[in-house]
């Protein structure tokens, strides 16, 4: 299958297809030899992300200033899209999110503190909000952060938390005061490693995205200087995730068509090998209306992504763009991916087989993030 | 609803922006009140088209050589759209891929010839190439032209053809040899005003589209010039009917997402205004999370829309672009067309309301210009 | 297709077998011929149902005492049948629910009065609930009725009233007090012939359903006797209403899995005959699978429709097991003519083929009798 | 959720209800509790179907002097929904197969040679049909069975077989003979007890179904008597494979419909109880609607089951209606589940929730059994 042309809008530049071959190159022979490995094992091996540091390819999109590659998020999108076809867990999606709270509310102190060494991968991130109690609706977040002398003292669980095991640094929601509405939460900074009090508790058994650490985390009287507080001032976390999200949204939009069109790859090349009843599997009349259903939805899926990551970069994807993306890419991933391992036989079912694997990992893109539901209600406040 | 915004492709441009405000208020003002008497005779007065061509709305594409208005395909594709919004039959679909016909293989004597009047309305184009036994497989066709001296006797019959009642030119599939394959079809241009031999059928009664005049056409021994072969070779139909599909699919996708659209604001309006059990009907979440879902499609399919036609014009869209435009967004026309009719309960099957007609209207969107089923035929041939 | 077996019920007994071949019969021969006629001019003549009076096919289930046959429910469900796989006009479904209205509620005055004439076929009943703002929502019902002497003075309009043009018996749903909930509101028996005040409004156009009048009804200072208060109370229309309405969304279950036996039928008759591209139109696997998807979805539904007669019968019909049925049957009604029509090609769309009229018919049975939305929200409420 | 009514069919008697309450309190009391065990290991520990066998409810509907308890077809289909339910690994599927197959072809000798011990559970017994490159078309099996002397000696691979890891007795598909069609296969029965040549390969490490052991099998030179050729005559596996299809069918969607109702219980509970923005789960009306509508799928699928098992006990369950029930509701089964784990948020993707795992061992049930593609192929055969 030849991929479809779309229209050549100006993110998609020389630099950026140099990139993402470089990136493929290193990740075909860097990180996916590992999967297997860490899908048994259940998380990344911390170190590796050093190494994608070292490339550069960790955070590309900061600037050399705060230890980036100096290019844009386009960049950062290309790596999700390379480590997701490579079924290399997407640990950075959270790492770069991370990223962007300290780069667009940290005071300067904490952009120098932090920010270079993620760039380098020293510290790996992870972003707690989810609670067992409070997902989709943060105003329900109880883990507290209780201002005492000039630092906190927390309290709470986080459940959830994906690179929960394996980060050092962890941005937690919490609630500074009993206001409502978003006004009484926080965002505080942690680096774990060898935080008193603090405690990472089961690495949980997904059902896919195995090789991806997903971890509750607890806090008892935990402390941390006030410097942590992100931004320094209390009751700003609302509007802190809040204007992240196109954003966050998009890193999914970007997994949902790398792996789509991934996957339509592997059921071209297993259909048209694979033989019943004297033909390819291809050849059958249903396979192939099927398959050129999918390969339309990847084509759309494709000029829809492209489109939105140029409204990123020129800073002006809105917010509803951005919860369509995420819903509609997730929900097609899907079906897409239902489809296609179909026509896998009883392969498709095999954890050894990608298409299976990918197939699993794709359900969780419709709940993380946000939720379909969640989407919905969103945009249609907008209409 | 504000509408979301796309990446600014080269074609969007102020010229076509204005060219849209024109057309909008020309159509409105001098072609929509018509519309309701239009769909009870079953037909557009004639005389219609004199008025949009007087406009240079008609064949807007054209050079000014031949009458045209020295635009491009985008311009043609924006009077599709305004068109289709406002319910206008869009007999401008086929005129104008009968109009490039013409241009593309058309000797120079047959351009000068027809282009000019095509252009002015004076000659409104159908295209027959359907047969009551022959539709998705042209191979089918049996209306044959015989070389008789210098010209050719035509014998056989249409049948659902687009302006098939009022049309004065007619681009006609004829069988010229026996030779297997595309080899023996043949494209000829009949003037229809007194010629004899040629009667139109019946206007074939639709559960839609009730405004577009769809007969059955009849030949019994028509004489034509040979000058009025296309291109002045015989044999070349196949080729030529495949290099317009491109384009022609287009014409349904724009339509597609222009209703879409329209049916959107329809149900938003009428949603919102509606009171049932103390709240309004866009109130229940019911109705928010599935026009959201409805708003969502819309939104990717102007994107992938805006893509196609960047690159029609520039001469980049591949074939199974195109295929997937068509049976994609025809498909999901109806469905959004479906879900937007039911919220407004029993007034949604009245056919004085236009979202009940327009969801009549889209279901042959599935069917004409290359069934869906062809489309995806066609498009796994690419896969 | 030879139909595929289901378990026998006790219901299926020899006498309906019987009943139904009379019924088909009769139908075929006395009232299919009229129908296109019907369809033209909007509704059924009146005097047809005499006709069927005579036959004792109107109000079969209706004990010989009120002038029925003697039979049972299943006896009009095989009726509705019928009559819906040969395209006739429905009218008896809300004939026979007044009815039972009537036969429940009515004192024996008004059972003597009313039903052996409805029998006969004398009087075609229609109710008349909804007005142009509340149709889900009958709270929302103003049409009054104000007590003045012995009698009512009735003030209001109706809208979307099956039969509301050639109704001789109305059963009118009115406001008697402004109590809140359904205490204010009740049900009223009107005789129509010549009565002053009373007022049949357009027979609305539609775009199915060609052959049935529903019309606007209005009503100003009408005066009835307080006799024609059904069961001589006021304030127990929501209660006469809900006791019927297992029966009442029956009549649509069954009407669905008819059109839909029907729709299969012609479908396949259509495809195995149609040739494109040297096979038949059923031989591609598409159709094949697809067809082989509504066959099953036929199955099934009659299977489960069987189920529901039976509880019908025995008085063990749970109301959310009808409301099921209703939204259900509905749904898979529309998806299963949706995707015969495809098969048609061209000719699909066209009103003289049944399968472009029954699809267009078939779009209403997701609105009226209740909203599937609203069967949902009901249906959620047993959960 | 009170579950509704069905009409009480005959094969629903006393005896069965009591059957299923004796068998659900001995499957949560004894087999439940270890199932977590069973998927981290990757089957269930043989002895446990001699528990099952002692109960009598191994193979409950073999007459007493084979071993069984004199019950029916339904005793057994009782047993399925009840492990299904419960999630103990369904591996009595094959095994009452393969039971049936040598009751129904078997010779005197070789029934009682084997159906005792198999109704003890002293033999637990698998199924090998497919190999690696044969499923669907099983003309394509490759494992030779050759006459030599008295016996036949085997070679070749089998893959995807269920019990295979576990299984003491296999009914093996083997070629006999070069004839084309099913002519050249036929079903030998092997005790692996100890068998040279005989080797289990991998068990393969599946999305789902995790307690169940699905293994690669070899054959190296494997002999066996020819008394254990099943019925004595070669050249007969099409006709005896065939001939228990809808039986077979009939094991995989009464487990759909008992994983469905399970499925609807869990989320039930869990959205009733699970709290966001101040209100439950279930009050969200998406929530309710969309329950409402697997609801409506599952009693509608229950009756439709109900109707074929009791046609399956008469002995008039004609192949077509068991393909479209295995397609139906499997088909259906995943689009459920998919509903469900959704309600469930970030929970529907952990492994360590019921949902999660219902949801993952779904998706085979569209694959095995002859995939869904290859039961529309049969139903097309038949309209
Ligand atoms: C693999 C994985 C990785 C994750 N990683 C992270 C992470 O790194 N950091 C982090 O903080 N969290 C993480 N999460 C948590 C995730 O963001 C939440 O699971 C998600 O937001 C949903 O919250 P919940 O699970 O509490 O579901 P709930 O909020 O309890 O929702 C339950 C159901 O109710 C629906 N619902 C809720 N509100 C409405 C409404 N108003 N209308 C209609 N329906 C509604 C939801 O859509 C859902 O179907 C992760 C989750 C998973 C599974
Ligand atoms: C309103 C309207 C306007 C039209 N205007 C014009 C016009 O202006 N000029 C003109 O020439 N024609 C016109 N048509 C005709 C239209 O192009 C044809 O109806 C269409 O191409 C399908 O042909 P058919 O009707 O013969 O269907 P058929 O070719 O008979 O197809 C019947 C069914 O078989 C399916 N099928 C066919 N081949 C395959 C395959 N290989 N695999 C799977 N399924 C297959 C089709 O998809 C369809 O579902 C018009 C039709 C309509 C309804
Ligand atoms: C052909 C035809 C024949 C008819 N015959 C009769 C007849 O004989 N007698 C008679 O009395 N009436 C009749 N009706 C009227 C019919 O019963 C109503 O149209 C129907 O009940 C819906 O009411 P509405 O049109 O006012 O829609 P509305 O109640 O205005 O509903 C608009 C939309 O809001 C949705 N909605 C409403 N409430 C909710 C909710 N709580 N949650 C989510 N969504 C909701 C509805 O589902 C619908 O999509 C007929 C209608 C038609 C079209
Ligand atoms: C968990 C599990 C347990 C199993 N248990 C057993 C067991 O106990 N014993 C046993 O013998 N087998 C067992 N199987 C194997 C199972 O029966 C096969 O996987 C299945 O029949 C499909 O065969 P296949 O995998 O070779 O797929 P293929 O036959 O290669 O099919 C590949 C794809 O082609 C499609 N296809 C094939 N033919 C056509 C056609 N004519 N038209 C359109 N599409 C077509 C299929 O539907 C499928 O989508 C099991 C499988 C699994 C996953």
């Amino acid at each position: 299958m030849i991929p479809l042309q779309t229209t050549r809008l100006p993110w998609m530049t020389e630099d950026i297809a140099m990139f993402r071959d470089a990136a493929r190159r290193f990740i075909e022979g860097e990180l996916a030899p590992h999967c297997e490995r860490w899908r048994k094992q259940g998380f990344v091996d911390r170190e590796v992300w050093r190494k994608v540091g070292e490339m550069g390819m960790l955070l590309p999109e900061l600037a050399e200033e705060w230890g980036g590659a100096g290019g844009n998020l386009a960049h950062q999108l290309v790596m999700v899209e390379e480590l997701g076809r490579t079924e290399v867990p997407v640990s950075t999606s959270v790492h770069t999110i991370a990223a962007h709270y300290i780069l667009d509310y940290g005071t300067d102190e904490q952009k120098r503190r932090w920010l270079p060494k993620m760039a380098r991968g020293e510290l790996l991130a992870g972003i707690a909000m989810t609670e067992p109690d409070a997902g989709s609706d943060l105003q329900g977040i109880r883990t507290r952060a209780v201002r005492e002398g000039d630092g906190y003292v927390i309290n709470g669980a986080k459940t959830f938390i994906t690179n929960g095991a394996t980060a050092h640094l962890l941005v937690v929601v919490v609630r500074t005061s009993a206001e409502k509405g978003g006004k009484g939460l926080s965002l505080i900074v942690l680096e774990t490693e060898g935080l008193a009090g603090f405690r990472v508790g089961r690495i949980l058994d997904k059902i896919g995205q195995k090789g991806s650490d997903t971890a509750e985390l607890f806090f008892d009287d935990v402390r941390v200087p006030a410097a942590n507080l992100l931004g320094g001032a209390e009751g700003q976390a609302f509007a802190q995730l809040m204007s992240q999200l196109p954003y966050e949204r998009m890193l999914l939009a970007v997994l949902a068509i790398a792996v789509i069109e991934r996957a339509l790859e592997l059921t071209l090349d297993y259909t048209k090998a694979r033989k019943a009843f004297g033909q390819t599997v291809f050849d059958f009349q249903n396979t192939r209306h099927k398959l050129a259903e999918c390969a339309t939805t990847a084509h759309v899926m494709r000029v829809f992504v492209n489109d939105c990551i140029q409204r990123l970069l020129d800073g002006r994807l809105d917010a509803t763009a951005a919860y369509m993306a995420k819903s509609w890419c997730s929900e097609q991933q899907c079906k897409v991916l239902d489809e296609c391992l179909q026509f896998f036989g009883g392969y498709g079912y095999m954890s050894e087989y990608p298409i299976a694997r990918l197939w699993a990992d794709a359900r969780v893109q419709k709940i993380y993030g946000g939720t379909n539901e969640i989407m919905k209600e969103l945009i249609a406040r907008a209409l």
